[in-house]
């Protein structure tokens, strides 16, 4: 993000940046020894919520009662572990999710409905709930105690405090699953009644793909927002970044990115003001998805596809898809090979229509086809630029005026290696 | 294929196998030195011509000129060379398609629009047509010679040469890329009037995927059938064969299968023998779409996924491609992992609604997942299943009666091998 351009600016920390959000992690077993694997975030007080969650049929249990929760539009806490997904569960599924918010809501004196709950992990296998809920009762302890120390009424010492960005630092770490970074920021953005902050933190490293591969992110905000507004933003956003990710092809049950604006700034953006803001959401999201797409299982490297001259947004963000998804094209840019035509091949069996003898292609601004054919390219230029960490492919179409991009990464003999064992 | 069940049995041969079908395979120079990479089929006669054509919007040039040829439904000859796939060239690529037509039908002396012509191998370069034309000369005077020791009047001999098959065998040998195994074979088939036989010859290993992969496909048969039964008939049988196969997701711009039937038994099978034709046929064509995902690239498994109790035959099928697609099933099966969660998730994700809490997951005999959920299922026992070079996926819904069945492979360690640099 090039901050010189943006109306916002970075801060440090992350979910618990916003006035009045609190956030931790802690170990409590479910994962390895010694591994935060248990998030939690409370907003002081209740706040207006919004999530999206993963289209595939099968849900995991979790995620059907964080459907249910956010159905008014209000929560107070998220409560994510890492390790087990609580998914193919059965009753004893549903039973576990429940005991989770339940737990929660009751350590926290809260109603059990505005507890949100998420999990990641493996699919299949019952929840540990005697280290789960110990570990719930940990993680309320500590945010408690955060939030006395850090009491409302000094809110620049909130903002300062090292121990609860650390704390919310904790949280970020305890969601990853096979991520090998941590994924976090917040921003601020001065509005014409005052300052809002935005939180974010996310996971996501396999399993990945458009319409949401196991991918958990979550959002926080002191902007005064109502839900149905943060609803349809969090759509949007979610649109052009998350969905924009692919590492994999695989769509997992667990997806979900819930977004919490507890209005505690007391600023409410309108006008201008919303647009940046919203500006701003969807910025923090495309970050994520960056971040997502980077440290893809196995990656060696980040590839970015522009789409332009499409005839509408959709046919632009099918075709970057469909691009970036191609195992062929994957393995190709993992080689070094400016082997465009598989681009082009991917490009023409995504579904969407376009006219083949008008594509331009360039490999890190290199031309390697013009008008649906090759040009004479120096191979061995090609090869220096396909050397670089992040491979831009830019596909010209003369369709019209849409554009998109899509996020992803090679495709390596270290996913074989993650995923061909991951269970054992 | 078990030949005790059916009313067909296996003969000798390949794609000359039928009546008054002649083929053969040259080195021409455009693959690599000393390797077949040329083939011809010829008909004595005008035969009905029917094919089924890449979903690509990016379809190459000798696909498109095919398409052309084959609409009034007759075709002679067909021409088809590995190496070089002749796409994205520009008019180029027309031309070039065009004259590996002409070539053909002057030096047999038939009419060009009667020469079919495909081509497989490498996007976006000039296709040799130095090399290509005495190819096709050097071709056609070996087909015809063939024809002059083994003339029509001397049906017995013709079935009966050695040398007959083995130049089918070499078209067959020719048409291959990155396949590591010859995939032809011959069946006939009793009818009331007499014996009609078919023949067939495929390619595919990388590239492959459902609505076809670079896959090529030619049937021949001696039996009497008009163009556009041929046509629906290979439709159907594409439809449950080579569309339900799936390596890597990737759909060419060059696949193609076509038939010819030339009619020279006298036989023209009706009522029940047309249900054992079209039988047949299908079988034949499920039998080259298996051993494509046999060959798939770097495959060290063979998958089979069967779903049965889909709401219909369309969920079915989707279900099954999308599960034998899945990057994390392949690599799951790869590492001889019993991961049924991602069997699940990829049956979810496939856009076929179904009861996840109905669904029973069977990996080569042994249960895994019941009603939805994870069974306690011996890990030991799991691997030892696993550890087969062959394996089943059997997927049980209670929706209806909907079946298919998918082919594929896993993902491996040299399917990245053969991908990352394919080109150089």
């Amino acid at each position: 993000m090039n901050t010189n351009s943006v109306p916002w600016k970075g801060i440090n920390g992350g979910v618990s940046a916003p006035v009045g959000f609190y956030a931790c992690g802690v170990k409590s077993g479910v994962k390895y020894k010694g591994k935060y694997d248990l998030a939690i975030i409370l907003s002081e007080v209740r706040s207006h919520a919004a999530g999206v969650f993963t289209r595939n049929v099968v849900k995991a249990h979790p995620l059907l009662l964080t459907q249910k929760h956010i159905e008014d539009g209000q929560a107070r806490a998220v409560i994510v572990n890492s390790g087990n997904a609580n998914a193919c569960m059965g009753e004893r599924g549903d039973q576990d999710a429940w005991q989770m918010a339940e737990t929660t809501s009751l350590e926290l004196g809260i109603d059990p409905s505005d507890v949100l709950v998420a999990s990641t992990g493996v699919i299949g296998q019952p929840m540990p709930m005697k280290k789960i809920v110990p570990g719930i009762k940990a993680a309320v302890a500590e945010v408690k105690s955060l939030q006395e120390q850090l009491s409302l009424d000094n809110c620049n010492c909130i903002q300062g405090s090292q121990a609860k960005i650390q704390a919310a630092h904790q949280a970020a770490l305890a969601i990853m699953t096979t991520d090998t970074t941590v994924k976090e920021m917040a921003l601020e953005l001065k509005c014409a009644g005052g300052t809002v902050k935005l939180g974010v933190m996310a996971k996501g490293s396999g399993m990945i793909h458009p319409n949401m591969g196991t991918m958990l992110c979550f959002i926080t905000t002191d902007a005064q927002v109502e839900s149905s507004r943060l609803k349809e933003l969090l759509q949007e956003a979610t649109d052009e970044s998350f969905n924009m990710v692919t590492v994999d092809g695989d769509t997992s049950t667990n997806d979900m990115v819930l977004m919490l604006a507890n209005g505690l700034s007391g600023v409410r953006p309108e006008g201008e003001d919303w647009q940046r803001f919203s500006q701003m959401v969807k910025e923090a999201c495309c970050a994520m998805a960056r971040a997502i797409a980077r440290d893809g299982e196995g990656a060696s490297k980040f590839i970015e596809v522009r789409v332009s001259g499409a005839k509408d947004i959709s046919a632009a963000r099918t075709i970057a898809r469909s691009v970036c998804s191609s195992s062929l094209v994957k393995a190709a840019m993992y080689g070094q090979d400016a082997n465009w035509g598989r681009i082009l091949a991917a490009a023409g069996y995504s579904g969407a229509s376009f006219n083949p003898n008008q594509v331009d292609i360039f490999l890190n601004g290199l031309q390697v086809a013009s008008q649906g054919q090759g040009v004479n390219f120096s191979e061995d230029e090609a090869l220096v630029r396909l050397t670089d960490k992040d491979i831009l492919v830019e596909i010209h179409l003369g369709d019209g005026e849409g554009e998109a991009k899509a996020w992803g990464c090679d495709l390596t003999h270290r996913y074989i290696d993650i995923n061909a064992d991951y269970r054992t």
